[in-house]
């Protein structure tokens, strides 16, 4: 099932997207939910991102080149990190640039939406716990990495996580291929085979630190082949089962205070 | 003004604390509310965390121990990171301890409740997107940051962002102490204009980066003092205008897989 949120005029909704056409719905994406009686076809709305994330959770540099080259012992503390809510765009708004540099990076990922409140889970249980899954850019401006490591502030620029364009919950993980063009030229393309940590493991230790919750957002990490790019460029993140993730980056305009 | 959240028996109830004791409100804290009919004692409430926030921002190393050791220069790139907001606890609820470790470190802060989208803030407005304060401890385990810095982990895990006692409105944040007494002894103390980035800074930094929301925490930097602890140890975190926040280290209970 392939749920979406959308816009018609300034109304937000969520619904679910058929062969035929979205079928609107109301209630608890998570819990209880119904079909509303209402219905529209896909140019007669905006689509957004396709929840707004309790929390988002990235991970660094989870994915190899070839399967060969998959270490025999998994890190002890992965790197983990987290990106605000408020970084969240939708498929075809515009990624900023932020003032003071010129590029950032793309980073196309495989986002998993966590359904169901999960605490000690083991690896063999996690996928229960699973909604769905997203396509998520995990855009960075390594420029603001601090020297000492902490990624904070180059991960957590407005419109640095564009998300979507649906949550896909019959996917399988583990036989999808994680895909990026730039400017319609293919430049990540790897099977999710080839992550480091993998899925199971990934959320199982997260769940040994923390508490997930329904609405929590996990990027698994990107692909190699992941670039700088500039304003005018145009990224489409996509896996093909769950559908393709378009954006294109402009320079910040002058900053305009907030009232 | 003084606001707390509270349960009786099981119902979550927010108020506004007096010298007479509390009155139960209802609607939006940061925007529209009013007292219910409902009024209560102290002692037949249970305190919680003042609120849910909507993230916690936390900066790292940011205290001198004298005026003079303030740098001329601020760094370029502060260091911030953020909590998952499942790690909150309330006044007397217990933190708890990681498996596979013994000891964790408390550290006392002023912690900032935004109260309005803030985007592009000069320093010199930035007072005015602040709804009010409370302590906070920024609990953590550093067994469990990454070797290259990231400290995403040791910040994360369940129980170990105790905020309140209250959040007040009417704090001038400029002139107050930051305190930590462990097992009764006094531990920090110190006063906030020892921060190195200093408050106004901080979050209008902040603004230039991401939309602040109603509901996000800033968690301003502990002061020199803070130590490794062990369970059975009662941490005290205060500042005197607003309160003191009391927890105790335990053990973690053995996993218990959640369903």
């Amino acid at each position: 099932m392939k749920f979406i949120r959308f816009a018609v005029n300034s109304t937000v909704s969520t619904g679910v997207l058929t062969d035929k056409g979205i079928r609107e719905i109301k209630g608890n994406l998570f819990g209880d939910w119904e079909y509303t009686d209402h219905s529209f076809s896909l140019n007669e709305v905006k689509l957004l991102a396709p929840l707004e994330p309790n929390q988002i959770i990235g991970i660094g540099a989870n994915y190899v080149s070839n399967v060969e080259d998959l270490p025999s012992e998994l890190p002890e503390i992965p790197v983990f990190f987290f990106k605000p809510t408020s970084s969240v765009i939708g498929p075809e708004e515009e990624i900023v640039i932020p003032t003071g540099i010129d590029q950032v990076k793309f980073e196309s990922e495989l986002a998993i939406v966590i359904g169901k409140e999960a605490k000690n889970v083991p690896e063999s249980e996690v996928l229960d716990y699973v909604f769905g899954y997203t396509v998520g850019n995990d855009v960075t401006a390594p420029q603001f990495f601090h020297q000492d490591g902490h990624w904070t502030i180059g991960k957590s620029f407005d419109t640095f996580t564009p998300l979507g364009p649906v949550i896909e919950t019959e996917l399988d993980p583990f036989n999808v291929k994680v895909e990026a063009k730039l400017n319609d030229s293919e430049k990540q393309n790897s099977a999710t085979e080839l992550m480091i940590i993998p899925i199971r493991r990934m959320i199982s230790y997260l769940t040994s630190v923390m508490t997930l919750k329904p609405g929590d957002v996990i990027l698994t990490g990107s692909p190699v082949g992941a670039e700088l790019v500039s304003a005018g460029d145009v990224i489409e993140c996509e896996i093909k089962e769950i559908g393709t993730l378009r954006n294109t980056f402009v320079t910040a305009r002058k900053s305009v205070k907030s009232h």
